[in-house]
């Protein structure tokens, strides 16, 4: 088997990005993670060892039924226990039972931990790493050679370090991993320390960084400069602590940036899709500011730099945000420019101008808005919403007769203290509903919803994903406007919408009939397609 | 005036940090940035320019009356316009209007942006660089350079890019930045091109890196490794698109990895609080995972990790939590910060030690309503209450019976649309009121008021001068935990206070009993006196 690229991606999401807070996968999770990792094509996969738990167990048996594309399936384990031979290890046994072709054994390298944590004399570890390495290599499998804590140990007893890999060579090991474990080490020094060890090993050597310093993609990228051929990460930066290296970072590096090719040819394409898809997956939002995928990594905001983009966006993007999936947006603020709403119209109706009277009414609309506390930056959803109504693209769902809300305390044995009752109309049809939840806010969705359901099933489909209450003029104390933002999604697409008022109930009010309009028309409109 | 480090930290929260999605700051808001960048001890504060909006002008008015211990205030602006003298152009004068002694200005270096963005002949550009510095310089300010888009441009003609940082050192110019503003360059080209400037220039080089390839970090510092002595970017990383360059991980960096000082000796350890300080300020949250200041960044999972880790930090540690003022956490099983609560307890009692059995039970609350989400870090005035009853200084000073919520919509004609009634009791006697008000928690505020009035005539000097609102777990959108922050003053004193729970009104409740209470028992410990 050849594989594709002149630098192998090896993704950890599944086995060392499980170790982040919060994080914790399903086996339909790993399923999904899977598909969507050989989707964008990188060259391995690792995925536990099933004999640490029944979950892996299980998902080892249900992978095989993928027939994967262009990614190898690695099962993880470390080198055989002390004092018994690897045959007789029953960890390496369960490795085996995972049947994959690859595996990969992390050992330890720092002379430090060979004698005070893992206890264990230092020619012992030794044959350790190659007993184990020989083992599984005579199981036919092919071994990728994590050593562990590499940087620390080099610094403190190279020769012991280098004695280590050449165990593992010896042993038969494919690839000599060298692990930055602590996070610790600075890119220059990485690089030094990497260029050292291909000199004097013939195998191919790769690179897994942690995230401590700041500098894991720095980190992974000049050990390539030093000669490395792959890098362990994780797609998102999952992991423990600070995270591991970010593949998708790394991976539009290398290609765009590096000219070193790492997916398939056009692969690099779907980069910001599959790293939201696996956010999803995970229930993580994926960090708005993340290079490459983020949703705000081409968002320009300042009024001169969205000047700049719109007469050349060589101006103030190093690359076409399109190259890696992602698209351009510009950030409503008090600085953004009149041109670039103008941009937005013509979506809806591209003869639109700067001159249209339309435009004119939408831009004062939104003076009159971002006046009264409003924020369309990161709103598109309400922004959308507000442009329909202004160009006759829009007819309201619902009726609203009145709401009201009941908050009481104390409440004896109940698990709610607000309630909500709600009449609307739809069509001349009346629901009255009610609601009770964890605040009132919460109530009134609850009560929203069941209404609207009665006329729209699609209102089910949608998900609140994110809720955030910024308070505008907080020394008015508790008479202070507040601001509320909210995220939906319907699994599909996502927006956000916002609402202001000095009432906090009603500043959420307003940006829920956003969310559950803005679904409906959208809903409406690829009906109508 | 001496600068007492090596490489000084140039901060720009403020003003790039502004361009971030999301972050708008109040004047107050960058005044208590001001004092706590200045308490942390950078070099450099950046803060915009009062020409640009009231809102400046008003925090340049205000900032004065701050007396910085150790930063310096630097206005920012750019070079004159085209066809004009430098003495005629309003924003540079509004820019002396700032009065600070530093100012920092941003021209042009590349060739593409001054014929195609700018609009502007080569030579004219140079002379609008050195013209605006030797103005600036014969009004006595002391002038940082900021050479925009300096790596694009280097590559594309390096000869024009070295002849604008000599328009600037011509001009006068105290250090030229090169600045990579659109994020694209590669670290080891960073270090490269930095060290040919540092080379031909005498005048002290700089580095400003923008994240938008997730190495800004790494190219500081290794810009720093080619000679730079002065770093921009923003504590936290706030900024456009991928945020500028993370200062907090920087600083950890320079201190703690390559023995480069960078702030005032023992200063290193305060920041970790002051980088969650300033996001306090700016309403967002401190990314868990982030390098040295995450809750996460000395977090251990794994089990392996975790037994390491007992057995000796080193074994999973590349620095000590405590040399950033962070702690280690075990995920799942925490171990908090005993001796700094000890320390808080003595002002009460100074006989108290770490054996007092008050001090545990202090101590196992105090996780406990960590664990719910409270947070004491800018909430003296419930932390004081907190430890005040559980050692026997409290009596509460009144009973709740209920307190019933009514928000209504619409209400026609009437400008309040909440309403709030509320039965207490002091010492068996009771009280009946109600209130009305823009929002629910501000109607239960004037209910309570006019209750607790009539037995504390005292109340009616509480004032409440801020209020904030964090959604802790954004994710569970309207049913998520809400964390409210309240300021208050009698006009001698100021405190604040602290309530969480799923429902909005109720951890206001909490953080307006506590407020009410904590004036209440000053005045009782004042007249005891």
């Amino acid at each position: 088997m050849s594989l594709l690229s002149t630098v192998h991606i090896f993704d950890s999401t599944l086995r060392d990005g499980a170790q982040g807070e919060g994080i914790s996968f399903s086996v339909q999770d790993k399923l999904h993670i899977v598909k969507a990792l050989d989707e964008l094509g990188v060259a391995f996969i690792e995925a536990g060892n099933p004999g640490s738990n029944p979950k892996d167990l299980e998902f080892f048996r249900e992978v095989k039924k993928i027939k994967l594309k262009t990614s190898h399936l690695v099962a993880f384990g470390s080198t055989r226990r002390k004092g018994i031979a690897a045959k007789d290890d029953s960890n390496l046994a369960s490795l085996l039972g995972a049947d994959t072709e690859y595996v990969c054994i992390f050992g330890k390298t720092w002379d430090f931990h060979v004698t005070e944590i893992l206890r264990a004399k230092l020619k012992e570890n030794l044959a350790m790493i190659q007993d184990t390495i020989e083992f599984l290599v005579s199981m036919q499998r092919t071994v990728i050679y994590d050593a562990e804590h590499f940087f620390d140990a080099y610094r403190d007893n190279p020769e012991y370090a280098m004695a280590t890999l050449k165990a593992a060579v010896t042993g038969g090991a494919s690839a000599l991993i060298l692990c930055d474990t602590n996070g610790g080490s600075l890119p220059d020094e990485v690089r030094k320390i990497t260029e050292l060890v291909v000199e004097e090993c013939k195998t191919p050597v790769g690179i897994h960084c942690h995230n401590d310093t700041g500098m894991a993609v720095a980190s992974s990228l000049l050990a390539v400069k030093g000669g490395a051929t792959q890098i362990q990460g994780t797609l998102l930066g999952f992991g423990e602590r600070t995270g591991n290296a970010n593949l998708s970072t790394i991976i539009a590096n290398l290609e765009l940036k590096m000219n070193i090719p790492c997916l398939p040819a056009g692969k690099v394409e779907n980069l910001t899709i599959i790293a939201r898809r696996i956010a999803e997956i995970a229930n993580v939002t994926v960090e708005s500011g993340m290079p490459y995928v983020g949703f705000n990594a081409f968002a320009h905001k300042a009024g001169m730099h969205i000047d700049g983009v719109n007469k050349n966006p060589r101006a103030y993007e190093h690359v076409s945000p399109t190259a890696v999936g992602n698209e351009r947006t510009f950030l409503m603020s008090e600085v953004a420019g009149r041109s670039m709403i103008i941009d937005r119209l013509k979506i809806f109706d591209p003869s639109i101008t700067k001159e249209s009277p339309v435009a004119a009414l939408i831009i004062a609309r939104l003076k009159e808005l971002e006046h009264e506390g409003y924020q369309f930056e990161g709103a598109e959803g309400s922004f959308e919403l507000l442009i329909r109504k202004n160009m006759g693209k829009y007819a309201p769902f619902f009726d609203l007769h009145y709401y009201k809300i009941i908050g009481e305390q104390p409440i004896e044995g109940m698990p709610s203290n607000s309630f909500a009752q709600i009449k609307i109309a739809v069509e001349g049809q009346v629901a009255i509903t009610a609601g009770e939840g964890a605040g009132p806010v919460h109530a009134l969705d609850c009560a929203l919803r069941s209404a609207l359901e009665q006329f729209y099933p699609a209102v089910s489909e949608i998900r609140l994903t994110d809720f955030k209450v910024r308070v505008l003029d907080s020394s008015k104390a508790t008479a202070a406007k507040v601001r509320v933002l909210i995220e939906s999604t319907d699994g599909e697409d996502e927006w956000t919408t916002v609402g202001v008022s000095r009432d906090l109930i009603e500043a959420s009010w307003i940006a829920l009939v956003d969310s559950f309009e803005y679904k409906l028309s959208l809903d409406a409109e690829k009906e109508g397609m």
